[in-house]
């Protein structure tokens, strides 16, 4: 059978891994029956997981791996030297053409290295991000860059923000998406050099919706459809989130289990709280994609569960048939002659 | 009579002003029977408002001023033009020697072009950094810089270390205060040019309890006492911060007013609730002092109350006792051979 999608997936990343990693995938199987997911790891182990579930054999592939990357290892070199571990032959297999995308909840670092490394990056793509929705009051924003390519120059985010338009208005469906960039205030002359640098070729730019500054505290009301920034600022929006949300959950927890009547209160506004909050759940909205490569990579939270892996495989068939890749080309090509 | 420190208060900066302004300026009277404050602003306005209160008169003296600098307006521009604004007056009145402190609600940019412009820099002291507490999850960390001189370079940060340590060890009362540098990952290796620059030259500084990297998930959570970082990366954080936090509180609300069980759950979670939250209400905390110039600059938030400048007035008086600049000055005075 010909599938609409191949995803790689690599099964041994992640804390985890592989129980989660092979729930995620069949759970995502039993979606979508016109796709394959090849599992990258040790047979057997994924072997005694597979045995847990019903799904169509048919649909998966393992392609046993002996190899791992932890967390602590440095990428660079993981990468290089781990060949037989199973993201890297995962991300051969996406750059052989045999996978259209790979999944991966393991180490960050190796995952954005070894994408750009090993996949490669799209012709014309000056840096592949990482674009991670984010949760917002209205929705969701897409942040990009959160990688590990610290220093951008003005030119790099200027193509963040043509990829990450496409990216909004054929993945998530917002029509005309709102683009605006990073800053410590509303007014054009404000910001550090990079951003000043970068505002006027925004401002320019005939294929995207520019609307300016963003100021951080406007992210979470989400003010902006698309946030463009440099991987260290965008790396440090998307932690302080994480971190903030949850230290502020805690403190509310804690303040309501301080007292009988807090308890009682606290046990009525449960169910409220939990669909509330529900929104600012990550794993809701798939994995972070890095965008501009030959083929699609998807990073998960390392603490991810089948429910974030099977959404960030369900991402991927999107981003194919949205021929992400290829609007991405489109888009771009005006740009290359400012 | 002498009095231990007189405090200069901008009557006519921020939303609230004269009214709050001037009452958080009797309170603090109240408080303390050995300050000061000098009231600058319109002097019919003013009396007005200190007609409403029960103070010692002797502990007032109003300098009327005809000008005001509003939030829309060039800092730099403004500062220039408006002699007679109630800012620059006051501001001046610091440099002269005749006020220890001034405390503003007035325009961010102002306060900050102004405190460097006309008050200005201590000998030695490369930048003026501005260094809010924030709260967290164990108390406050001071944030330094979070002000609007960008494009830091490493022995700034350096500099903002050493200050940051001396006013968390002497106004705030932490002993030996550990020190982190903002950054996206924990390792020494990881990080922008900046922090990588700036690393070796915290690790080396003898005169301060350096912890490494943080990375900004682990703010909240009170990580570090210290937490270092240019000024761009520092606003981002500050804002989010803010921005976040009435984000999540208003999803939480309106996810409990959504149901009748919500509602009286929500009734009976009320005071839990607010007490918890009192622990990131930033009006408890002060204002954000401009560290490093020769008198001390306090700016509080632009929508402060009484609550605010009163706390903020006697932030001035534990400075002044503390003798924070000579601290810093004795703190640096060894770096500078580095």
């Amino acid at each position: 059978m010909e599938y609409s999608t191949i995803i790689a997936v690599d099964a041994m990343g992640g804390d985890l891994a592989p129980v989660e990693m092979v729930k995620g995938a069949v759970d995502a199987l039993n979606d979508r029956k016109d796709i394959q997911v090849r599992l990258f790891g040790d047979k057997e182990k994924i072997e005694a997981e597979l045995a847990k579930y019903t799904y169509n054999a048919d649909q998966v592939v393992i392609t046993h791996t002996t190899e791992e990357i932890s967390c602590d290892e440095s990428p660079a070199v993981a990468i290089k030297k781990k060949k037989d571990s199973s993201l890297v032959v995962a991300l051969k297999a996406v750059k052989d053409g045999e996978c259209d995308a790979i999944v991966s909840a393991g180490s960050s670092g190796a995952i954005l290295v070894g994408g750009q490394v090993i996949v490669g990056k799209c012709k014309g793509i000056k840096r592949a991000p990482l674009a991670p929705l984010v949760p917002t009051e209205k929705g969701v924003s897409l942040l990009i860059d959160c990688g590990a390519n610290v220093d951008a120059r003005p030119e790099h985010l200027l193509q963040f923000a043509q990829m990450g338009s496409v990216y909004m208005e054929h993945i998530v469906g917002i029509q005309d998406p709102k683009v605006a960039i990073v800053n410590i205030g509303a007014e054009e002359a404000k910001g550090n050099a990079l951003v000043k640098e970068t505002y006027p070729l925004l401002k320019a730019c005939p294929n995207i919706h520019f609307i300016g500054s963003i100021e951080a505290r406007d992210i979470p009301k989400g003010g902006a459809d698309v946030i463009v920034t440099e991987a260290f600022v965008g790396n440090v929006i998307l932690k302080l989130e994480e971190g903030l949300a949850s230290t502020l959950l805690s403190v509310v927890k804690q303040g309501m289990m301080a007292t009988t009547r807090g308890k009682i209160g606290g046990l009525l506004v449960k169910p409220a709280l939990k669909e509330a909050l529900k929104m600012f759940d990550t794993a809701e909205y798939g994995g972070a994609p890095l965008l501009g490569l030959k083929g699609l990579v998807v990073k998960i939270h390392g603490s991810s569960t089948s429910k974030e892996m099977h959404n960030a495989i369900l991402q991927c068939v999107s981003f194919k048939e949205a021929r992400i890749n290829e609007r991405i080309m489109e888009y771009l090509a005006p740009a290359k002659e400012v």
